[in-house]
C-alpha cells in the first residue's frame, strides 16, 4: 500500500475505531473466564450484549458503508491495485455485507437462543440429559440456516457458508474430499498406533504431585525461549485454556493439573502457537484484514506445529528433559529418559476430543463433520443425535463408543454457541501443520539440531517471513500451496504420524 | 419506590444501561492498572476514549432527557414523593444536565490536555522538574475553571464547584471553616505526637523479609474475616493500590513491600473499607443514584474507619498478632508485642501524603485544600506553586521543606487527571470516621471485645443500616448528623488522636 490514497487510508480510519470497540468485547470475554466473582455474571452478559450492540453499530453504519464504497472507488480508478488493498477492500466488504444482512432483530433473536442454548447445554451435560437440549439445538440450527439464508447461501449451501465464516473461501466438498482421504487411511494406522503404544506401556500416569508454582515457572521459561513476548501479552489461568486478545495484547490461558505437568505444558505451547502467530501479524495494519489471521486452519496450523511436531520431538527434550529434571528432581527420580518420552507422545483412544493425542484426534473431528453434514442436509434431526454419534464413533472411533452422552455428543461447547463449521478447522490445521513442517525441515537444514541448544528462532522466523506478515493475503489453500508447494492433502501428517509413532512404539 | 410509576421504571432502564456501559470502561482501567503488557498500552488508550464516547453519547442521549422529563412530570403529579425517587430525579437530573452542557468539543480538548498533562507530570516527578510540568498545569486549572462555567458555576464559585462533584453539596466555606478548626490543633498535637513516638523508638523498620507469597495469604484472611465477600470482589496486585468495579464486581488491588508487612496489609484493609461499602449499596438499585456511594468523603470514612479506628486497636492486634507470627515465626521473633504494636502505630513526619501516619496525614490534606484554594481564586499562579508548597510546608508540615519538587508539589497524580477538589475528601472522611467511631462505641456496647475474637460483624452489619444501604439519599453532612448526632466537625477526630497516640507514646 505505497500509492497515496485517501480514500483507503480514511476507510483504514473507520476500521480502526470498529477494531478498538471488537478488542473492548475481546477483554470483556477474556476477564470473564480469567477474572469474574460469581456475582460478576449478570452484569457482564449485560456488558457483553451492550458492547456487541455498539460493536455491530459501528460495523454496519452508514459511514462505513460511505467509507468502503469510496475506496472501492478509489481503486476502482487506479491502473494496478496492489495484493494489500484488494485484500483490504475485499474482506472489508465481505464484512460489511453480512453484516449489514443481518437485521438487529435477528441478532437480538439469535443471542437470546444462544444464551438460553450455553445454560441449556451445560445444565444438559451436568445432567447427562441430552432429551432437554435438543430442542435449543433444533433452534440454533434453524438460527445457523436463517443467516446462512440472510447472507445469500441457499438452504443446499449453508452448510459451506459455516465453513466459509472459519476459513474464507473452504466449502464442503474440499473438506469432503480430504477428509475422505484422510478417514480410509488414518482409521486403520490409528488402530495400529495405539495398540502399539498400550504394549510399549508409554503412559502419563507415571507422574504424581508436581507443584503448581513449579510447573508454572517451568513452562514460561519454555514459551518465553519458543519466542512469545511477555511485553506484548500474558499467560493466566481458566477452566478451558485458551488465546484471546490482540496482537498488541496477547492473552493466553492454560489450566494445571497437579499430578501431571504436561496438561499445562502442552496446553501452553498449544495456546503459545496462537500468540506467536498473534504477535507476528503486521502491527502497522492493526485495525485491518492485513493484520488478521488468515483464518482458524492457519490458526490451527501455526498452535499445532508448535505443540506436536516441535515440542513433543526428541530434539526439543535433548534440551528440556535436563531443566524439567532439575524443577523436578524428586518427582523424575523413578522416570528413565525414555519412559518420559514415551509419555509425552503416548497414544490411547478417548471418548473425548480435547484429552486426545495428536494420533487419535483427528477421529474426533471427522467424526464431528460427519453429523455437522448430516445436521445441514435434513439427513439428521436435532433429537436423533445421540444415535448417530455413538453409530458413527463404532466406525470412526475405533468402535469406542462413549459411556454416556455427557461423554459423548454433549462434550463440546461449541454447537451451544452455534460454532457449526468450526471443528474441521482443527484438522485442516493439523494437515498444514504436516506440511509446512516438511517444508522447514527442508528450507532450513539443522532445524532439529538447534531445537536440542533450545533455539526456535529459525522456525519462527520462517513462520513470520511465510505465513504471520501476510495476514489475510492468502487463504488456507494458497497457504499450502505457496509455502509448502503442495495443494492441501492428508498425505504429509500421515507420513509424519506413522513415522514419529510407529519407530517410537514399534521400533523395526 | 413502592407505587407504580412507569415512568421512573422506564428512566431506571436508561440509566441500567448507562451504568453497564459505564462499568466497561471500569473495567478497562482496572486492567491497565493489573494487567496490561506494556505494548498494550496505545490501543488501551484508544478503547478507553472510544469508550468515553460511546458512554457520554448515552448519557446526554434524547432518550435519556425524555426519559428523565416524563419521570419528573410524573413525580410532579404525585402527592408525596418518597425520598428514593426523589434522590433518583435529583441525582439523575444534576448528571444530565452538567453532561449536556459540556460540548463534545470541550470534551475531546480536556481528554488531549489531560493525556498530555499526565505524561508531562510523570516525567517531570521522574526528573525534579515542575517548569516542564507548569504549563500542563496552567492549562488543567484554566479548563476546569471552563467546565465550572459551562456547568452554571460563576469564576468566584469555579472550587465549589469541584468541591461539589466529588461530594455533592459540598463548598469552599464549609471546608475552610472545618479545616480552619482542625488546624489550629491538629498542627500543635501531631508535633507532639511525632516527637513522643521518635522518643519511644516506634518504628517499622524492625521488619524484614517477609515472603510475598505468605503476607499475601495472611492478608487474604484477614480481610475475608473484615467481611469482604470474594464471591462478589477481587484483590490483585497493582503499583498504585485502589478499589474499583461495582457492586457485584468490587475490584481492590494492594502492593507489597518484601521486608513491611504493614504496607500492604494495611492498604489492602484501606481498600477493604471501600470494598466493603460498595458491596454494602443495594444490589436492588444497581445503576441509579440508590446504588452508588454518597461521596468521596463518606467512602474515605469507610476506609480509614477499617483501616485505622478498627484495625490499628489494640483488640484487633490481640486476635491477629499470634497468627501473624504463626506466618512469620523467624522473621518476629525478636520483636516484643509492644514493639510490633507501636510499629503498626508509629507516627513521623514524612514528606510523603501516602507515606503519612493517621496523625500527620490530614496536614498535607490542608496543605493541598490551601492550596487549591489559592490558585482557583487566583492569589497563586501555577508556576509559582513550588514555592507556595514550600512555604506552606514551613507552617503545616512542622517546618518540614521537602527535599525536592519532586517529593514535594509534584509527588500527586490527581492535579494531572483535573483531580482540583479531591483532596478534601480525604480529611473530611477522617472526620466522618472518628464520629462514625464513637457511635459505634456507643451503640454498640462490647465491640472491641467482639474485635479481640476477630469478629467485625456488628460494626458491618451497623455501617451497612445506617450508610452503606442508602446510597446517596443522604450527603456526608446529612450522614454525620443522622447517624453520629453531631454535626460534621473536628473535635472527634482530635479527641480520637489525642487518646490513642498519647495513652501509647506517652503513658503518663
Amino acid at each position: 500500500m505505497s500509492t497515496a490514497s485517501p480514500a483507503r487510508d480514511a476507510l483504514v480510519e473507520q476500521l480502526r475505531e470498529l477494531h478498538c470497540l471488537g478488542t473492548i468485547e475481546g477483554l470483556l470475554s477474556w476477564d470473564e473466564q480469567v477474572n469474574l466473582p460469581p456475582a460478576g455474571a449478570d452484569l457482564r452478559a449485560r456488558q457483553l450484549a451492550a458492547i456487541a450492540e455498539v460493536v455491530h453499530e459501528a460495523a454496519t453504519s452508514p459511514a462505513m458503508g460511505q467509507a468502503l464504497e469510496q475506496a472501492e472507488a478509489e481503486a476502482a480508478k487506479t491502473d494496478a491495485v496492489d495484493r494489500q488493498t484488494r485484500t483490504l477492500l475485499h474482506h472489508t466488504r465481505r464484512s460489511f455485507d453480512q453484516a449489514t444482512k443481518l437485521p438487529a432483530e435477528f441478532i437480538k433473536r439469535r443471542a437470546i437462543a444462544q444464551s438460553n442454548a450455553y445454560h441449556a447445554w451445560k445444565s444438559a451435560r451436568e445432567g447427562d440429559d441430552f432429551a432437554s437440549y435438543a430442542p435449543h439445538l433444533e433452534r440454533l440450527l434453524d438460527l445457523a440456516r436463517e443467516q446462512a439464508n440472510l447472507c445469500g447461501y441457499d438452504e443446499a449451501r449453508a452448510y459451506d457458508f459455516w465453513l466459509d465464516q472459519y476459513d474464507p473461501g473452504n466449502d464442503t466438498a474440499f473438506v469432503e474430499r480430504v477428509f475422505g482421504a484422510l478417514k480410509a487411511e488414518l482409521v486403520p494406522l490409528a488402530e495400529t498406533i495405539v495398540a502399539a503404544s498400550r504394549e510399549s506401556g508409554a503412559d502419563a500416569s507415571v507422574f504424581r504431585a508436581f507443584p503448581i508454582d513449579g510447573q508454572e515457572r517451568f513452562l514460561r521459561s519454555v514459551i518465553e525461549a519458543l519466542g512469545f513476548d511477555f511485553k506484548r501479552g500474558r499467560l493466566d489461568r481458566s477452566v478451558h485454556p485458551f488465546c484471546g486478545g490482540s496482537p498488541p495484547d496477547v492473552r493466553m490461558t492454560t489450566r494445571f493439573d497437579p499430578d501431571n505437568p504436561l496438561e499445562a505444558l502442552f496446553s501452553s505451547i498449544h495456546e503459545t502457537g496462537h500468540g506467536l502467530y498473534e504477535q507476528g501479524l503486521p502491527l502497522e495494519h492493526l485495525g485491518t484484514p492485513l493484520c488478521e489471521a488468515a483464518g482458524m486452519s492457519v490458526h490451527e496450523s501455526q498452535s499445532r506445529l508448535w505443540e506436536n511436531q516441535v515440542c513433543r520431538s526428541r530434539a526439543f527434550w535433548q534440551h528440556w528433559e535436563p531443566r524439567l529434571r532439575k524443577a523436578f528432581p524428586m518427582q523424575l527420580a523413578g522416570v528413565s529418559s525414555e519412559a518420559l518420552y514415551r509419555a509425552i507422545n503416548a497414544v490411547s483412544l478417548s471418548p473425548i476430543r480435547v484429552d486426545a493425542d495428536e494420533v487419535t484426534y483427528n477421529l474426533h473431528v471427522l467424526l464431528r463433520f460427519e453429523i455437522e453434514k448430516q445436521l445441514f442436509d435434513g439427513r439428521l434431526h436435532p433429537r436423533d443425535l445421540p444415535e448417530a454419534w455413538n453409530a458413527l464413533s463404532q466406525e470412526i472411533l475405533l468402535g469406542l463408543v462413549p459411556p454416556s452422552d455427557a461423554q459423548g455428543c454433549l462434550q463440546d461447547i461449541h454447537w451451544s454457541f452455534s460454532g457449526f463449521g468450526y471443528f474441521p478447522s482443527y484438522t485442516l490445521g493439523n494437515l498444514l501443520a504436516a506440511q509446512l513442517w516438511n517444508a522447514a525441515l527442508e528450507q532450513l537444514p539443522g532445524l532439529e539440531d538447534g531445537f536440542a541448544r533450545g533455539e526456535y528462532e529459525r522456525l519462527l522466523e520462517w513462520l513470520r517471513v511465510h505465513i504471520h506478515r501476510h495476514g489475510k493475503q492468502y487463504d488456507l489453500r494458497e497457504y499450502a500451496e505457496n509455502v509448502t508447494g503442495q495443494t492441501l492433502a492428508p498425505d504429509a501428517l500421515l507420513r509424519y504420524l506413522r513415522e514419529r509413532y510407529l519407530s517410537l512404539f514399534q521400533p523395526d
